[in-house]
């Protein structure tokens, strides 16, 4: 397989950045610009270009495979498409939660944003035993106010058949719904886990009732095309750092964006909020982290809230928003149960558990709290109840 | 505004329907085909084409208005599209419940169709004291095995994906989000109603709580993408008679169609079959509908659960079958209330009941049974329950 689009080298960047416009005004030599390759994800490149005396630029390339894997896994590149559209919404609502987007290069797949590599990934701090700062306030506003433009309150009805017309996005929808919501419960190939839990990795495979519930949680994934969603928001797709004294928040990497569930988001980054917690406590170290899942709640509640009243459509009464409330904390719960699941017994597991000394105990804790929030999510009223639960493990 | 595409005149047909190469080895001329306009809906025109010793055919085309209207109110032709696709997936799995489309002209937004001009529509039927006939067993089996299909259940992730982008009908969902489910509970221009229940038609647009019931099934009609639907599967969308001694049902007119809830076809027919009810049970007359509903679920239930060992992902199990019928079952019996209500207090009425002597009783009781249905939907577990509740009226 090759591909039939420009696959970017770290040479091609200063000439790419130039011809895209990005040094207008400023014309470096490309001796001036320093680039070099920082692909850590699994299926892009990304390149920072630094100019001398200029400001630095990241470009991200989607290729038509994945990159870990090359050119005998294919993939369309068009997920470059699918991110960029969501950082363009976003963009216009909470600009402040996402990285600045200068350019996206639809022929080409690539998009030439801010440089984070001030920034640390969030997971990464976690694991050294740092806090969250402002991280799940960020995950909630970000949440609630894509959620609310791209529902059926803050959009007209024809510009949302056409939201949800352009953003399908079949191959990692797939790749969530065999991944999350599906593999971990069956005998996979794919599936691997610590020794010390194979008991609950055979028993939850002949869980029936488990089964059910995470076959309710796919079907919502399917069918519920309630407003774009970012499809991927776990801590190692946020940076977080200070700049100038300021506490500094981006949510990146939403290629996974299509039009899905909106507790879909919340809970995938409270699974791995849960699976932080649950080390923390382990190590016994200096991090607090047990009022994260009340704190992203609150900010998305409120924010959701705060723009109820500005609804294009006004049909939706009070009543109404409260129960839709109700409905994507139910699902979040779920879903974060199911992230919780998958990150232990599936494919892709968390180096928050993996770099434990003795990864155990702790992997056993967060597969039960799992669990115990995919069965019994429509029982948990509120985060406090979430807290309690939690403590009990 | 003028049609960029070629509006079809009487004159036209012969050399229209040779063009299409529906004549081929038979060559009439002009002069030996009959053609008269039947047209009789509210949007398109309908033309009968009877060669002198061949085989009619009706020509439906999508004009780029409302025909009834003219060209002062717009609407894409594309509606044509829709339904040509709706044929075409009903065709791969109910044929026998569709009229056979021998030929879909996208340029012209035409479709070249059986003549059904020796049935006679389901309402006509009813209001002249006859009987369903296998119409709601044929209404069970169409939804049954088009849902299936078009499901997460009967179709891969990937053309699920492809199946929701390509049906988005934005012209015309919107027509349902308002005229069904929006407009008969706020003060709107297009409401009336018969003098009997101007008390209840003010009662219902300050009642809150069917409100939010409403503003919940709206919702669900916006959001809920499980199935290619019908869309106004209304007993004047059904034809009824008889050829050589069999029964024949055919359903037509899915120009509403797009990926949706499953449960709005059934409550749609429900709503409607309520309303023959209540006619018949006011006339006091030899038809005795009290079982349709029942027909109805037990055909689509047999028929989907029959369906149900042949699903493409088998992570779906037999308890998430379940649930996930009883939730089909309550969205059809709340869109039950609200098509009877809206065809009640909203724009569009029903011969049904403005037909009769004295349409008071039967307007102010099937109007009384559209709210419960809506409201206690939830609580109605099986046809049973809802043929109690109807008695009670």
């Amino acid at each position: 397989m090759t591909a039939d689009y420009r696959i970017l080298e770290p040479g091609d960047i200063p000439g790419y950045l130039r011809e895209r416009g990005m040094f207008d005004g400023n014309p470096f030599a490309d001796s001036d610009i320093e680039v070099h390759e920082v692909s850590d994800g699994n299926l892009n490149r990304v390149f920072i270009a630094t100019p001398r005396d200029g400001r630095s630029l990241a470009v991200k390339q989607a290729l038509p495979w994945v990159r870990v894997a090359g050119p005998s896994w294919p993939m369309s590149p068009t997920r470059a498409t699918a991110e960029a559209r969501a950082y363009r919404r976003v963009a216009a609502v909470a600009p402040e939660t996402i990285p600045v987007v200068h350019d996206y290069d639809a022929e080409n797949y690539a998009l030439t944003m801010e440089n984070l590599s001030d920034l640390r990934v969030l997971r990464t701090v976690l694991n050294e035993g740092g806090g969250f700062g402002g991280a799940s306030t960020a995950v909630g506003i970000f949440v609630a106010r894509l959620a609310f433009a791209t529902s059926d309150f803050g959009m007209s009805s024809a510009e949302r058949k056409a939201l949800i017309a352009e953003s399908v996005n079949p191959e990692l929808c797939k790749i969530t719904e065999d991944l999350i919501l599906a593999e971990p419960y069956v005998g996979h190939e794919h599936n691997h886990w610590h020794e010390s839990v194979a008991d609950l990795a055979a028993a939850y495979r002949d869980d029936r009732e488990l089964r059910t519930e995470i076959a309710d949680l796919r079907h919502t994934f399917m069918a519920g095309a309630q407003s774009l969603v970012h499809g991927d928001l776990h801590t190692g797709s946020i940076m977080t750092g200070d700049r100038d004294g300021t506490e500094v928040v981006r949510i990146f990497d939403p290629e996974f964006s299509f039009v899905g569930p909106v507790g879909f988001d919340l809970g995938l980054y409270w699974g791995n909020v849960i699976v932080a917690e649950t080390r923390a406590r382990i190590l016994d170290g200096p991090a607090d982290h047990t009022h994260e899942i009340a704190r992203t709640w609150q900010a998305f509640e409120s924010e959701f809230r705060a723009l109820w009243p500005t609804r294009l459509d006004t049909f939706f009464d009070d009543a109404y928003l409260d129960r839709f409330l109700t409905r994507v904390w139910t699902d979040a719960l779920g879903y974060a149960g199911a992230e919780i699941i998958r990150r232990i017994v599936g494919f892709a597991h968390l180096s928050d558990l993996d770099s434990l000394p003795d990864p155990g105990p702790a992997t056993r804790r967060a597969l039960l709290i799992g669990r115990e929030l995919v069965i019994h999510r429509a029982d948990l009223p509120d985060p406090r109840a979430v807290r309690k639960l939690i403590d009990q493990y």
